[in-house]
């Protein structure tokens, strides 16, 4: 009965949070991250009264729907991203999430490399710092251009296709810090060619699988006319490739983002892959994706921003601005004119999913493992990095309007950067 | 890894399984449980060389995704079942329920009486012999009928509305079983009408929030507009009324059940009750089905089969003939012809999920503990009844169509009971 309650707290709470922040113009996971915030407060509250909410952090029914949650979080990045599509952008998007990517790795790194101790898992924890301000989410971004008309202006199809190799690039950096952690420190030139053999491997792998195998699989299930058997076969696909990943040294999440990628409508068929679509946004955006946001939001501390006010203002602050110059200045080097540049480089600030996923990962991996004798820095980091995002998504869409409002009457109102 | 190569294993061998059964005209549950079966003696062959297969019977997340699948397998049951159609059936089809249902369950009831001997669990034990014999699944007769274009008979129509009732007839008894495995007796006079009471109370409310509340909740989330909240908002409704279930006594997936059954077209619209059945029917065909019915599988014991050849063997004959009898005898009284009739109590001995489901839930209740020095009978009796249903679902397309062909040509190809 206990988990019954649990887990109808959560998702109704979680999906009110939820529903509430899109009204405000917000990305749905900020309303869901912030339900599990309320929900270990309330659980602090009122743990005399209600002891099954208070045991909502240690549920373990719980952290294995958040788990499933990633799963099908990363299944959905790869679904919903259509490899013709990258390939088919301009090189500009490609420069802007190269600059929008490198930039905030450089400024994160160096960051951490001031502000965390000596500890044994120092170089893995600054790694981590670099990459959680590296990454983008855009659904927020999205719904903003939208707003102003602006989602198939060169602006908009810019900011969209450069948070596609952001993405990828997000659970590249993922897979080398991954290794760094199995390590302890950063690879030496040998271990480090061996670590991109091995990725390059498995992109070779699963790209000619997916390429190649995915069409005749889908004609066979056709003509075996299988019932439910696409979702079985996508989840079989996820996971085979996230063994393959981990056998060779790199994380399951990027094998089940790379099984989604090939299930387009192209390979498997146009009425399959919008059923899979259907099935598989319902499974992540209605119930495991808000489990886990709300798990995540669960094991925030915001004794944090307490502890070290400054550090974490400029963990937003460093994210904010490595991101809005890197990609900025990478879309106005691309040809797109001052104002335009500079909503691109806002647009891109936001956070979401695969950012919080490298960081569950990277605590599950134990980089943020804290010791006896550790500094508040070391202790607080994770959730340091989890409010930088919180805080970076909820700013995004404020930024984003106030900077396409400032473009005024005189920006044509579609196509932004046509000049 | 480990977990991803048993999950994986269980999916594919489950899936192929399944298929293989579809082929061969079976219902698909039956390859998937015999998919646990050889998985649990694969695990016992290659203990030595394969651990993690040995593990499987034991894997706390397998368990968990069963049950999940119960949950899905249950809401299934609810979503695919129309209230109008029942409310619309004929007389006829209740009738052959009723006697579908009482004359097996008297027939096991007395079985259970004479074989199963003194133990604090006996009166529970010797009704869940009863109502595994009365419960009815006709994915399998549904082909079957298709194949001999029947479906839409009188014959075909009997069969299936018929089913619908059973299986509701069946979670009643499961209501009634849970409160007698608390009190390990059975009720008396007034603890019987109070248990009724709270029943009536349970499908009073819910039927009331269906009809009513339903489709309001669903034009407000229709003016908001909200993605991928209807599967929510079937999950959110699904564990409220087990949690209501609970409070009154009954079984939670009493309420996962009610709550599919009022989440159809008329009610929430067109468009979002087909999304809901194809997303919940991959879910539950696809992924969650398969790890129930390998669960099963992987705790059946075969050694049952070799301790008690004669009662498992009592028990599938008496669960197959009390099923044709029973419903039959009340098809040939409701104005169908003899062959017709027997075609219809044929139809209706083969089981599934609902059966295996009530069985799944009087272990976890506890009904199958076993003390030291219980007869093998006591400690096998969780086997026998899955053979039961096992080799009664695997009979069923056989024996039917092998009455269907001795109807002969001289019988109707369409609407064989218009007679």
């Amino acid at each position: 009965m206990e988990i019954f309650f649990q887990i109808l707290v959560v998702l109704v709470l979680a999906r009110l949070f939820g529903e509430v922040a899109e009204r405000l113009g917000q990305s749905t996971s900020v309303g869901e991250l912030l339900a599990g915030i309320v929900l270990a407060l309330a659980g602090l509250a009122l743990a005399s009264l209600t002891p099954w909410l208070a045991d909502l952090p240690d549920s373990a029914v719980l952290a294995h729907l958040g788990n499933l949650g990633i799963f099908f979080l990363v299944l959905t990045a790869g679904i919903e991203m259509e490899p013709k599509e990258i390939a088919e952008t301009s090189k500009g998007a490609f420069l802007v999430a190269l600059g929008g990517m490198l930039v905030p790795l450089a400024a994160g790194c160096a960051l951490g490399w001031l502000i965390v101790p000596d500890n044994p898992l120092r170089v893995p924890q600054v790694l981590v710092v670099g990459v959680a301000m590296s990454i983008t989410a855009i659904p927020a971004t999205v719904k903003v251009l939208s707003e102003f008309d602006l989602l198939h202006s060169k602006l908009g199809e810019t900011v969209v296709a450069a948070a596609v190799f952001d993405d990828v690039f997000g659970l590249f950096l993922l897979a080398v810090v991954t290794a760094v952690v199995q390590t302890g420190n950063l690879p030496d030139l040998g271990t480090a060619l061996w670590l991109l053999g091995k990725i390059a491997l498995f992109f070779a792998i699963t790209i000619a699988l997916g390429v190649h195998i995915y069409p005749r699989v889908s004609r066979g299930l056709k003509q075996m006319q299988a019932n439910a058997l696409e979702l079985s076969a996508l989840v079989i696909a996820a996971l085979a490739y996230g063994i393959l990943a981990e056998l060779l040294g790199m994380h399951w999440i990027l094998g089940a983002f790379m099984a989604g990628l090939y299930f387009e409508g192209a390979r498997v068929g146009a009425a399959v892959s919008r059923d899979i679509r259907v099935t598989v946004a319902a499974i992540t955006g209605g119930v495991l994706g808000p489990f886990f946001f709300v798990s995540i939001g669960l094991s925030v501390e915001l004794e944090a921003v307490a502890a070290l006010p400054v550090i974490v203002g400029a963990l937003i602050v460093l994210a904010f601005a490595g991101k809005t110059l890197g990609a900025g200045f990478a879309a106005r080097l691309s040809g797109l004119p001052g104002p335009a540049a500079l909503a691109v480089g806002v647009g891109m600030t936001s956070r979401g999913a695969v950012e919080l996923v490298v960081l569950r990962v990277a605590q599950e991996a134990g980089v943020f493992a804290v010791a006896d004798g550790d500094s508040a820095i070391v202790r607080y980091l994770f959730s340091a990095l989890v409010i930088m995002a919180l805080a970076n998504t909820f700013l995004m869409p404020l930024a984003l309007r106030a900077v396409l409002r400032r473009r005024g009457p005189d920006a044509p109102s579609r196509g932004g950067g046509e000049s």
